[in-house]
């Protein structure tokens, strides 16, 4: 189990050379790993999907970045910087609006600025080196959120959990799913209810694989199945990822997850948010302040593999989150520990300045 | 409006001799009716779900084995009634735990053992009649489910359903769409927000179709979507069918209604279960005396139309039904009015014996 625990969806390979991610869009059906060292293949592999999730997303741009700018041919600092500026403004566009995108990529430009008095040899080693360095960064702080939410799993038989906020998502441990990661290897046996996430199917497709592959017992279900779940006693606890989390602790999260907090709530089970604490917003007072993105009706009248499925040209409500309220928020697990009500004063007082 | 909102899913045809009924399988992508007059093609019909919705299997069942029936060659009653029993025993075998189904064969049945004294051409007039008055009754009794619903929709500008129960599981009004059906001939606009209702789609496929045809305007969701739906402000009543109602109002109806209620509850919107006389079980004392079934795991981790969706494998929970405590039920509108709580007294004082 612990090797296949400790094993990164987003890595360098061992030669050094390669951005190696395992391709989302081929699961669950087939398990294929791309090695990738050209920009343009980077690129294609962030905007088809293949690879997704904040914090995947930024470890492979600056890995790819990095393994593409190894292969600049340049006679000088100014050469090698001027193609290094163009393949960054380049992988850029691939998912523009993804923060941790940019936020990578400017990390690794701020390397090469610090070393233009080296050769670009150096300079490229120097890339690798912080790429490599965003990866081990992002795998502690998932650690940290285990660790941080192991305690509350004692004597925990089973969770539900919502989407994907596992490795796929996060490199290693991923964020709601750390603390499973790091009870598995406790030898606690804990079965996950996995909602198959509506309509993009993160569930079924990624976390019941990622989690069946470390060899976690899992149980699929359909999100307007998990009442009929609760209602029988078999879920001790709900835990989620976070896409942004409000001073006051309200949380907006892929959609459906707000229906959840009230089913367990009605039920008296706690509700867990499980976040790095970059995802917390202290400039963001409450949930009304978080605009909610609506998709593509497709999504929903098509499969995400192109089947009609509902009559042309039907209207549809297809937000990609909703807003969860911090009164049904049991606590919130990050890597600086559990933040547990008021949140207000006490995400202030870890996060504040 | 009027016409379209006339028509039936299921009828004899003009001429009196075929069984026209629309085929379920082709929606929402084509609108194919087929005209039947063999007994075999009927029980087709019926085991591969081209007609599907207890009443309207039902009236096809009638209907289906009323024209077979009409092209028997038989000399005398004997040979007559010998034939029809093949046909009836057959046919019974089309969806064995139907109970309409068995219930329209019988009534056939006694029809023409009440008639052995004529010849088999007059047996053959009245099996066609009674056929068509189990077609009636059926319409009936949902226009009177929809005429008990219409003042609870007075001032609603939108509701929400779940699954199928309009015209497409009977006939011409349906049980939970029937007020609303009637609400649009009175010129009254209701949105209709329907849940896609995995993991057969139900919903999209079938109630998303069926309102648009008549003029109904129809917001399609996935199910995880209906709190962020009522958190908006959208939803006045949750309105669903009904499988089996137990004595205390507890009732079993497709999976997800249980908690819809939860969540309608929650917001403070009502929640209405319609439903003919004929659902209400007196001789079950509450929910927890209904068995749920569980159907095929494939359900879910392959689409209807046969798609791997989910890892090869995978424990699913796949329950066809769940049940909605009486508690959370606002009212139960009926073909003999509208029952409020307490359930246990007033469904005894209007169904009991």
């Amino acid at each position: 189990m612990t090797e296949q625990n400790d094993f990164r969806t987003v890595s360098l390979d061992k030669s050094g050379t390669k951005l190696r991610i395992i391709d989302q869009n081929m699961l669950p059906n087939s398990v294929v790993w791309l090695e990738l060292d050209e920009i343009e293949q980077v690129w294609q592999a962030i905007r088809t999907l293949a690879v997704r999730g904040a914090p995947a997303i930024g470890v492979a741009a600056a890995i790819g970045l990095a393994v593409s700018a190894a292969n600049i041919r340049a006679k000088d600092f100014a050469e090698f910087y001027q193609q290094f500026c163009r393949m960054k403004a380049y992988l850029a566009t691939a998912r523009p609006t993804a923060v941790n995108l940019s936020w990578a990529l400017e990390r690794l430009k701020q390397v090469v600025l610090q070393n233009k008095q080296y050769d670009p040899l150096t300079i490229k080693g120097a890339l690798l080196v912080e790429a490599e360095a965003i990866a081990d960064e992002d795998v502690a702080c998932c650690r940290a959120i285990g660790e941080a939410g192991l305690p509350l799993l004692a004597g925990v038989r089973s969770v539900l959990t919502h989407c994907n906020a596992g490795r796929l998502a996060a490199v290693q441990y991923g964020t709601a799913l750390a603390p499973l990661y790091l009870a598995k290897e406790q030898g606690q046996d804990i079965r996950v209810f996995v909602d198959e996430t509506r309509p993009l199917l993160q569930g079924a497709r990624l976390t019941a694989w990622e989690l069946n592959q470390a060899g976690i017992g899992v149980t699929l279900l359909c999100d307007n199945m998990a009442a009929a779940v609760m209602a029988q006693g078999w879920v001790d606890a709900v835990i989620v990822g976070a896409d942004r989390i409000a001073a006051n602790g309200d949380t907006a999260n892929k959609i459906g997850t707000s229906g959840l907090a009230i089913l367990a709530d009605s039920f008296g089970i706690p509700l867990y948010v499980a976040a790095p604490g970059s995802t917390i917003d202290l400039a963001c007072a409450s949930g009304s302040d978080i605009v909610v993105e609506n998709r593509d009706p497709s999504e929903v009248t098509e499969l995400w593999f192109r089947q009609p499925m509902a009559p042309a040209g039907i209207d549809v409500f297809n937000p990609a989150f909703d807003v969860t309220p911090a009164k049904r928020i049991s606590a919130i697990i990050t890597d600086r520990g559990v933040i547990k009500p008021p949140f207000a004063k006490n995400l202030a007082a870890v996060f504040g300045k």
